[in-house]
């Protein structure tokens, strides 16, 4: 195992109580980008990391876009040779409502039991200040960083990185780099630093179906008009079989297998099935038996219903046969799954499977491409070995079942590897009341990202 | 054919603007029963029937019941051996929102193209008066009515009529007769006078199904837990074969045959089901293909989804994974279909079906017998002879596939036959804005009930 440098060691620790209070001022400013009312703070976010990364020495732009503006920070002064990095992440938080669900304010950043609470402490404004205060000790102790760094940090990602892409491709000269850094993410477990290799993509559809012109009496039209909404049940129905395996056809064709050896490490790591079923708070987990439950969620494509409308919802009867029914449905993609091939074959199977007296329309809503990384190159050693020398314990290589659109972006638009390497952990409510980041994890994430960048300049 | 009598032909032409006119009066009351706030209108509505039967020789009493109270007036001069006819009838109505919708306004009667517009003109006041006006006519032209008539009116019909059948049980004694008869139905057709001989029945449920103890985040958890929406897509899917037949074991079991006259009387019936299905506005009609559109209505049970609701149903998209989903199912009944059976059958169909992973529970809320008439015996003699003379043509014999309850009610609890001897007619907007009834459909229906008494008393 790689000791952490003494130096830096010692420069974090004199400067832990600081590093602290900095991150403390920027949670106070509620940068809630969804919300124009906040438009002023979520300005103020925006220039306060402006003036933070000018301090230390960076060049910094604040680059306008048709939302919230893109800061851009640029030091290129390593030695020749030496690789060229972008760390991204987003001053912007998710808005805070519920308050009353709040034990402390959630601009008012709290630390109990070594929990920092506050909206925005994990996503990502803590981590996003983890990699500022890691760069800063380098600077101070070094007097100089080992590789060229640029930090691009977003307001929008908590609306949707609307014009992040175009932004990495308007920009893609200035943006060329050796690699992507982004801790945004979460570690498996307590002491278990982890680099985050697939995300699933999405494919999101509304399906409408349309039978009489309007609802109608359920007694006195009832059992001679096709019904909408158990028309829709029985399109739904022809979507799984009774094991939870997608029977679209087509649907599985481009899924590339993981690599066993992924797969094997994801049956090594220390998860527990029962534990997660309560949990979650059902009676049984689902879903396709032949995979374990971090197979299920990291390596294979689903088909959800998200949501369901049609006729009455009121308390007590009403005797109507509805004119429309409604639902929201959803597919997480595995690489090499396409979200446009799979509008393909979800609007084909519907149209095969819709019943005579409704019309069905099938929309894609949005959808997103799975990403899954190679680990291998000099930006996956230095993790390993950095995040090592800072949690003292190797990293395991971890999946998510959901999805961050940027990283495709980055990936494909500037050409080059992106790391995922995060910080937070199980149960941080990143979208909910009570947001925390884990005090101890916030100290070793600072250390783990200045013995990246270290590692990085000696692997040059 | 029956001439309809010269003397009381020559009375109802006297009376006319007169029962007009009293009928606008009894209109212009807005007892809607369902609204608290016209308590007070819908006392008022009972104290104008009142006063009006008491006025031509009715004994009548305003009997208090937990809801609002029964009007019954009884007449029992009639010579030995003749019957006694119950005559029953609704003198609330449903409330007239949404009040922007009627063209003039729902509490002042206004005729235009030969419809008589207001709320309750059809439903019932206007078929109520029709049998008052019939009653006040024979009295005046005869000086006295040909059988015995108890007048039972309701003010609670519109809320479901609950003290309604204890009502019938406390004054059995006083009840007992030869035969009820209601207006509060429609003819097939304009000038098809009507006998509806069948209404179905109701078992309505609600469905519930729980699956993890919150929504969850469809990309974190998804393919591992059972999504309730989908579940729930899964049973309803189990209820019908792809023909629109119902395969929830045992659901046909006690289904009674209709008789072969009358399904040929309905084959007989004028019934365009192509301008059917454009009237309903759907691409294709749908059921049982081997029933036509009116078997399928009147003599077939159904299985209907009235409303499905779970997870986000908004603008746009979410990636939840629904806590919960819920359906409104309900089924209508026909001869000798029990609700309580069927409750038995559903829950132990939907209990086979329930996947594991989720918990499912089927609530009754609540259930109607369906009813038939035998179509035989002097009542339906007379009311066929009626018809005939007063429309100029023999009535038809028709279905109905709602429920009126309380006809099942009469029928069991004072053990008479029930006649439904309607005059609305389709497209009578009875719950809806622009209610109305054909002006001369009340004149035919006055006309057609005094001879129906008339028969009734000659036939003893």
């Amino acid at each position: 195992m790689t000791a952490f440098p003494a130096d830096l060691e010692a420069c974090f620790a004199a400067r832990d109580a600081q590093f602290l209070d900095d991150l403390f001022a920027f949670l106070r400013i509620p940068s809630v980008s969804a919300r124009s009312e906040h438009n002023v703070d979520t300005q103020r976010a925006a220039a306060w990391l402006h003036e933070r990364l000018a301090r230390i020495g960076f060049a910094v732009e604040t680059i306008p876009t048709a939302g919230h503006p893109v800061v851009l920070a640029e030091w290129r002064k390593a030695p020749a040779g030496a690789p060229t990095i972008v760390v991204y992440g987003h001053y912007d938080v998710q808005p805070p409502e519920p308050l009353d669900l709040w034990t402390s304010p959630a601009f008012e950043p709290t630390i109990r039991d070594g929990k920092l609470f506050a909206r925005g402490s994990v996503d990502d404004k803590g981590q996003l200040f983890a990699h500022v205060a890691a760069l800063e000790t380098l600077l101070e102790v070094r007097g100089a960083l080992p590789v060229n760094v640029i930090v691009l940090a977003e307001g929008e990602e908590e609306i949707g990185s609307e014009h992040l892409a175009p932004f990495i491709e308007a920009h893609k000269a200035r943006l060329a780099c050796d690699g992507v850094v982004i801790s945004d993410s979460s570690m498996f477990a307590p002491g278990i630093p982890s680099i985050l290799s697939s995300l699933r993509g999405l494919a999101y559809f509304e399906i409408n179906v349309r039978g009489p012109a309007s609802d109608l009496h359920s007694g006195s039209y009832g059992g001679a008009v096709v019904n909408p909404a158990m028309a829709l049940a029985r399109i739904l129905a022809t979507m799984h079989d009774a094991d939870g395996h997608v029977v679209i056809p087509g649907f599985y064709d481009a899924v590339r297998a993981f690599p066993p050896n992924v797969i094997a490490g994801m049956r090594k790591l220390p998860f527990d099935e029962e534990h997660f079923r309560q949990e979650v708070g059902a009676t049984a987990l689902g879903g396709e038996p032949q995979f374990t439950v971090l197979e299920k969620l990291w390596t294979r494509p689903t088909c959800e219903v998200n949501g369901m409308l049609s006729g009455y919802t009121g308390e007590g009867a009403k005797t109507v046969l509805p004119g429309v029914s409604m639902a929201k449905v959803s597919c997480r993609l595995v690489p090499d799954q396409d979200p446009a091939e799979i509008e393909r074959l979800m609007k084909a199977h519907v149209a095969s499977v819709a019943p005579k007296g409704v019309t069905v329309t099938v929309t894609h809503l949005h959808g997103g491409k799975p990403w899954r990384a190679d680990l291998e190159g000099p930006l996956f050693e230095a993790a390993k070995v950095a995040l090592e020398s800072a949690f003292g314990r190797a990293p395991e290589v971890t999946g998510e079942g959901g999805s961050i659109p940027v990283v495709g972006d980055f990936e494909r638009i500037l050409g080059v590897p992106v790391l995922l390497m995060g910080f937070g952990l199980p149960g941080e409510n990143a979208h909910a009341p009570d947001e925390w980041i884990s005090v101890d994890n916030f100290r070793r994430g600072m250390r783990a990202i200045a013995a990246l960048f270290e590692q990085l300049g000696a692997a040059k």
